[in-house]
């Protein structure tokens, strides 16, 4: 088990080439946001747009187009509700963000079924939040591309059917070898792990000013930014970058801070990639 | 009669432990913000996610959503016409924070109603506002459990059937005992005093700064971030320690600042609070 | 004539008395904005707010409710349309700010009829912006009650038939002296011109880095909630007094930038004020 | 070719006459942001205001009328589908600026057509965005007034039908010529090129720290306030302060921020334009 330090920044956060567009830096489409956790989606994309991608279009239910405007006018938006529309943003996207406030309910269900059936070879889908939970009670398949989970205790209990005290490294391990064999798992708890094929990393930095609402999202929008832009990294690689990243913002906060919020640590991420750049 | 001094925070704002996750620093339901007072859930929300609390959902009429969510995308939303989804969110709840902004017509009637047979034992009920008037007004007995009642002099006049001008220590002190005799009392006024059973708290800071609407919405929800989160400390010095830091920081913005904003004192709160954690 | 400098403050701006409430510094009401002028009373707010005026109301078109709350939870709003909630309102207010972005049409005429009705003695009456187009163009009387015209050059010329050329010293008091004798007018151009009975103020300090829109809207909620708080202070002396700082401010902020904006002066009001009450 | 730097500055940002006041600065129209890509528009009017435009409307879908004055309530809006007070609007207008997220549906059709006869003399017309390709695709002749173009690459494609790989700063200038001879044309590509007549500015600073989607949005938003208030310089010298100030401040930021994002660079427009007018 490797522990992760900012090492792992080194190989991944890479001064930019001057011959770049934004194209370079990654289209990404986040899904998710149903009317009542539409908050999810706007963190998602806050961390996706100050990480730096290049790109970022939010599928979301219309209620919460106005409110992420107003937080981020750089994002653009769609219906999710719009089969249509959202598959040829899928189409044309680098990195798809699933789940983070999707819910639970029809709208929900065919909002994952369709996104699923559209992702293609080369692309990277990250799901998060309850498309975890839709996934497990559905039995969906994964589709045949680059595919991040990124699951609580609870959420990979209902994947892998380890109960919470049972999660040990090579129980992880092994059910993710059999579920998902491709895949990069980052089980977030005290001391989040990301395993991928043979290589479990840890992270031993954060705290519990991290314990608060919405920092799920915000990490899901990090790995999203840092896969879309950082291709001489390799994924789980750049995973490991975005969970680091996430925890020592955090931690920087929290010298001053009792709780740290999730939006702080967005805005405070093109200074921190800055000084880890090289 | 003790004077809240800065040792109430000692007994209360402790360093949180390191094996902790959201759910430790407790669920808060928002109940209120008609569609012309939306401002007052947005202030109790802000106060308490800056205040430290693991999640919070607000319930208010749809309206309110996207400006919620313009300022805090850490909050989920619900409509609070929606009974089914308001009991189901109460009953997960730890600390329930009813009144602010609802006003006094019959959605706000109704609503209160919910609530109140919707809240269990060990849950907290914080009581702010028009709920006040309405539970005046229409003899609504309190349920059975945790209850924080915080009326100005002319709400508690309501309650108490005591004139303002009446308003002494001891004779709010025994309306208190025979009307609600397990409840604590907030009475907000120059010099806000707590009173619970035999004990009575007062505070002697705070300013002429601080006078301007939204105050006691912003109280309201750091009280309830206090509750939900501070499980070692009695429930009454949660709510002195509430208190002392809501005038403390507004007593230093003061210092350069002719009023201080209700919304100023929410965003302090991360950096007050680090100080005085032990 | 007097030329306005800081000692106007003086006279005005008083350290807050200890024993004191909202209440004791106004309640206001904005009543403006329509679809297409929304941000003029969310300026109107911002100023009365952070001037600090004890509680605002906003009368608009709904469709700004949101937009207004994303910006200041602290203000509470109501539909302009309907006049019985407009009129109590009205009644409970100590100062009616009405115009700012009203616009000329039929809404805008019945709401500016409305108010002028229901305005009553000992309240104040600001008119700004389309409200004064209004009034010249229909003749309407003003109310009973203390008013504070706030035009620009060319609503001058409407209201008092003088050409902008025209507009002498001695024209501008004769016309005030015959059309609205108890009036105070700011005249808004190069070197602000106060006007009432027999005295004239003339401001000599603010410059071209305040001429952008919205700057009339946040002069009018600065004017709002001095005159709504300094109540010891004669009413032409808080008008005066809320000129100075609306151009103090700009000043002091022009020192780093090229151009001033509306916002940026209402944020500042608090730390300004702070140095100047006495 | 002239190689553009802070000299640029020295001819166009001048210190503003005493004399003056909001017309003086100009009337900016901004047309485009259909229900997908508001943010686009949001970006071009902050540009624009905090620039030091003196009137800025933004003509878009209804849809983005809350999230554009969460943003900057300085602004006014209007329904781009209302084709009689857009016409009044071009009319009164000093810059125009057209087609920042317009998208090219229906709606961007007619919007498109609208705009372009509504133009008269005198007026300056940027165009940008879909608008490009609109122009592109149906041949619109351009309006006789003073035109600004501010394609990227693949846009200037569509216009001039000049391969990407093919485009020379030969082939581009006799294109111009040939094709719209009073135009002038910002190329946005690495090192941004401006071609106006016989004459061609190329910009050296800049960098992939701006490879963000939102950032053509900005820049046609600072040329539009530039090109408003800046009398004495020739347009071509506004294009080119405008471009150069763009990255100039991008460049700055980027000192301390891996990524520099479209809105940060607007709100540091008053700080950076105050240090070089002269």
């Amino acid at each position: 088990m490797i522990i992760l330090t900012d090492k792992i920044l080194e190989n991944v956060i890479k001064k930019r080439p001057l011959h770049s567009y934004k194209g370079t830096y990654g289209r990404i489409v986040v899904i998710g946001g149903n009317p009542n956790y539409g908050g999810a989606v706007i963190m998602n994309a806050l961390a996706s747009v100050y990480g730096g991608a290049g790109l970022v279009t939010v599928a979301t239910d219309p209620s919460n187009f106005t409110a992420l405007h107003a937080h981020l006018p750089e994002a653009m938006v769609t219906d999710y509700h719009d089969t249509t529309q959202l598959q040829i943003l899928i189409k044309n996207a680098d990195v798809v963000l699933l789940g983070s406030g999707l819910g639970e309910d029809d709208t929900a269900y065919h909002v994952l079924q369709d996104t699923l059936a559209a992702v293609t070879l080369n692309q990277t889908l990250i799901i998060d939040g309850s498309a975890l939970s839709l996934i497990a009670l559905h039995h969906f398949p994964l589709p045949n591309t680059h595919v991040i989970l990124t699951p609580h205790q609870m959420e990979w209990q209902r994947l892998s059917q380890i109960k919470i005290d049972d999660q040990s490294l090579e129980r992880n391990q092994s059910a993710l070898q059999q579920l998902f064999p491709d895949a990069v798992l980052v089980l977030k708890q005290y001391h989040t792990q990301i395993y991928h094929q043979q290589q479990v990393m840890s992270l031993t930095i954060g705290g519990p000013h991290q314990a608060t609402g919405g920092m799920g999202d915000t990490l899901a929008g990090i790995i999203a930014s840092f896969v879309a832009q950082f291709h001489s990294a390799k994924l789980v690689d750049c995973v490991g970058a975005a969970v680091y990243t996430h925890s020592a913002i955090a931690d920087e906060l929290s010298i001053t801070q009792y709780v740290t919020l999730p939006t702080q640590i967005s805005m405070a991420l093109p200074i921190f990639m800055k000084k880890h750049a090289n």
